[in-house]
């Protein structure tokens, strides 16, 4: 088995994710979000680029959901803190999401044969669903601007960790999985802080979301692995 | 002081080197050879991109210098070992050099104010040069075939931990540039090893070039700095 971890959306060729587990991350906040919502009973999550798309596919009882530069989009029901999406609104509903870089991630990975939602709250669990399926893996680091992101790194370096583990064989890992499972092991014990000095956790906290991160810094808190079935993020069942 | 890693030619973008120094890194081996090259006496390299090019800027008396898959170019003078850079026959000679990702991202760099060949070998004199002309920095790792390479991603974070020292106020970093210092720091202690274990350094073991690593594995054996004037590589002289 190999693993590629891949810095930003802008660097995934679709061809490369022909036949792989594709693990999409974006800790700050588009998969922790995910995580939570179905953890707490929405029925599905569908994403989508754009707010037109959004309204395009909304039916009633439906929500909406979503950010631009981290702020709620007019008319929307939920924004995106985590926190939202613990709410007994979201039991039974089915949430449209669309924010700037985790969905844009996921539309992105069509090609992939399993494509998974992954955060830190659920990193352990997504290794062990991405073992058993046991297909080359993709750690897609959902980024922001087309740019590498510290958390969606250190999430990858977890997911490494727990691969590793988990594996019979240690899988072939490539540079930049080397490079953020020694700064994941490096910054274990102080995860919280390194997500609050980070680009994104620094602008969070600007804007008080302080929380959030505190949330989202959350190692392996939940065994739910979202997983996109047509077009729709639903819980994983591995055979 | 802002200070930005890049993880590979691709990701750079000519209009974000506008007005900054451009430190060009392509450990194993292209700015390695430049460095040393230029420390045993050859009198200027031109970097070019393709072996087409390098023939055309040929002139009575040059070399031509370069690689295709880690091999020496048919017909040509110096293939990619550091060795070969150190020989008497360079001594006053020009070279005109080709290899496949560090002389594209000396090509690519052609916006910046200052461009810098840096290399484990003299990071700690490129990032005093840099800091002495006090404009945002720029660490271009080149990267193989458009993918993050680690031997480029360690020398940047220890040019990182150089500019840390010698500047008054500290700068601030990205996050790539952050993830890039913690693994240096981790690893300074066997930089060898983590030369040899990376993608490219497989490679080269495989292929019998065990010695270069090592030699290119030596940080801050000397104190040249190499930078780009008028389309040739020269020692910069920082006022």
């Amino acid at each position: 088995m190999h693993v590629d971890a891949i810095s930003n959306v802008t660097e995934a060729r679709a061809e490369d994710l022909v036949n792989k587990t594709v693990l999409v991350i974006d800790v700050l906040r588009a998969t922790s979000n995910i995580v939570t919502g179905l953890v707490n009973g929405c029925c599905g999550i569908i994403p989508v680029e754009t707010i037109e798309q959004a309204n395009e596919v909304w039916q009633s009882g439906d929500l909406l959901a979503g950010e631009r530069n981290c702020t709620l989009i007019a008319g929307f029901d939920l924004s995106n803190s985590p926190f939202e999406y613990m709410s007994p609104m979201i039991q039974g509903k089915r949430i449209i999401m669309t924010t700037t870089n985790g969905t844009r991630a996921l539309q992105k990975s069509q090609m992939a044969d399993t494509i998974i939602a992954c955060s830190l709250i659920n990193a352990q669990a997504c290794a062990k669903a991405a073992a058993k399926l046991n297909q080359d893996i993709i750690l897609l680091c959902s980024g922001t601007n087309e740019r590498f992101c510290l958390e969606d790194g250190l999430c990858a370096g977890l997911v490494i960790e727990e691969l590793i583990k988990c594996c019979d064989t240690p899988p072939s890992i490539n540079d930049l999985g080397m490079l953020l499972r020694a700064c994941f092991a490096q910054q274990k014990d102080h995860i919280t802080d390194a997500l609050k000095e980070c680009s994104t956790g620094k602008r969070l906290c600007s804007l008080g979301f302080w929380e959030d991160i505190q949330f989202c810094a959350q190692m392996n808190l939940y065994t739910l692995v979202p997983a996109l079935q047509q077009g729709i993020l639903v819980p994983l069942t591995v055979r």
